[in-house]
């Protein structure tokens, strides 16, 4: 993408660096994706390091286990990580995708955020990272489908039903899946400046929602 | 996902089952997976299978080459394919993402295109399969900032500049990156049944543009 030029917002001095993805089995491929590929546009405007992080080096699949797969459909994609947990660097960024992580995953936010300088977090990511107990007294959204589900996962989180994504320090939650998308365009109109957001954007040829507010979809799933 | 139950409309009897994607280093990390992700919802409600296909067994990497990464980020994704050029099976529909693919991605486009049911292609992937001629006198779509360089690929194309996506017997081709959502999920409810979609988008939370004439880019990169 070329190189954007006349950026009418500043953005912070001390912007993010080191971006970190955790993967694990049967997640859900557009929560990761959408919110990373604004961020493979953004690093050829800042220099960004990427780095994947899993139980093992070993690919992980989209695939569902085979009880949940009615139709015994072979249809998943399998990404590559670049670190383990125990071999992963410090990190100014997390992302935590959703879907039905274990107790590793859960254990890898819960040392990692205090060095943290933001965790973002996609569809029922933010379950995985109240079960970390991070979210605890603070503000988040989740996957409007699984919202019963997710947030009983843990009620010291403060549960926001309507909202496309919510900001609560430095802890970004998503709605659900696509949800991700639009919230790291608006992470990266935050911290990079507005001008970086909607170039990639018109980019990636998506009209993205800049209010937080938007989400029919917490009416569709009748939730107060 | 749960099952749909209930559709209002009635699919079409012959299906297709076996779906294929195209890849090569430094394609468009959305244009892949904003297609196959509503697939990989309907997996669940169709047996279906997939075959991730490249000119080799190595992963494929997002990432760009060195002289057109000017900041020296180290931010990509590999995904690990299932089969080669040589290997691959027979295709009921076969995804072409955008990105420089070689001419080997050509040469294995205008093999394949006789026997598939669709083709199916994201971004400046109609740039590539017009360069295995198999859009010549077909209607066709691209991404819209990259327009000038991808339809001088081929004039014997008749290039759409006003479209989200644009069929043509049965060839799909979508605009830029995210219009590969909207185009992948048209096809469904064309394909599948309308109730497909409506459930797959609901579950992405994503609220598709039906209209396959919506395309604010068009008239942002000024294409007449």
């Amino acid at each position: 993408m070329p190189t954007v030029s006349g950026q009418s917002a500043i953005p912070k001095v001390d912007t993010p660096v080191n971006y970190g993805v955790v993967l694990y089995p049967y997640f859900q491929a557009l929560d990761v994706f959408g919110s990373l590929d604004p961020l493979n546009s953004l690093a050829f405007e800042y220099h960004l390091n990427l780095y994947i992080i899993a139980a093992t080096l070993d690919p992980v699949s989209t695939r569902p286990p085979d009880d949940e797969n009615p139709k015994k459909s072979d249809f998943a994609q399998s990404i590559v990580p670049t670190h383990t947990f125990e071999t992963a660097p410090p990190l100014d960024v997390l992302i935590v995708p959703g879907g039905r992580a274990d107790q590793a995953v859960v254990d890898f936010i819960a040392k990692l955020y205090p060095s943290l300088k933001y965790l973002f977090t996609v569809c029922t990511g933010s379950g995985i990272a109240a079960r970390a107990g991070v979210l605890d007294g603070k503000q988040a959204t989740t996957n409007k489908m699984e919202w019963e589900k997710t947030i009983a996962l843990r009620p010291q989180v403060t549960w926001i039903t309507h909202a496309r994504w919510v900001v609560d320090g430095n802890i970004w939650t998503s709605s659900g899946v696509s949800a991700g998308m639009d919230a790291m365009l608006a992470f990266i109109a935050e911290i990079y400046g507005k001008g970086h957001a909607e170039k990639i954007s018109n980019y990636l040829e998506y009209k993205r929602h800049e209010d937080s507010k938007w989400d029919p979809f917490s009416d569709l799933y009748g939730l107060k």
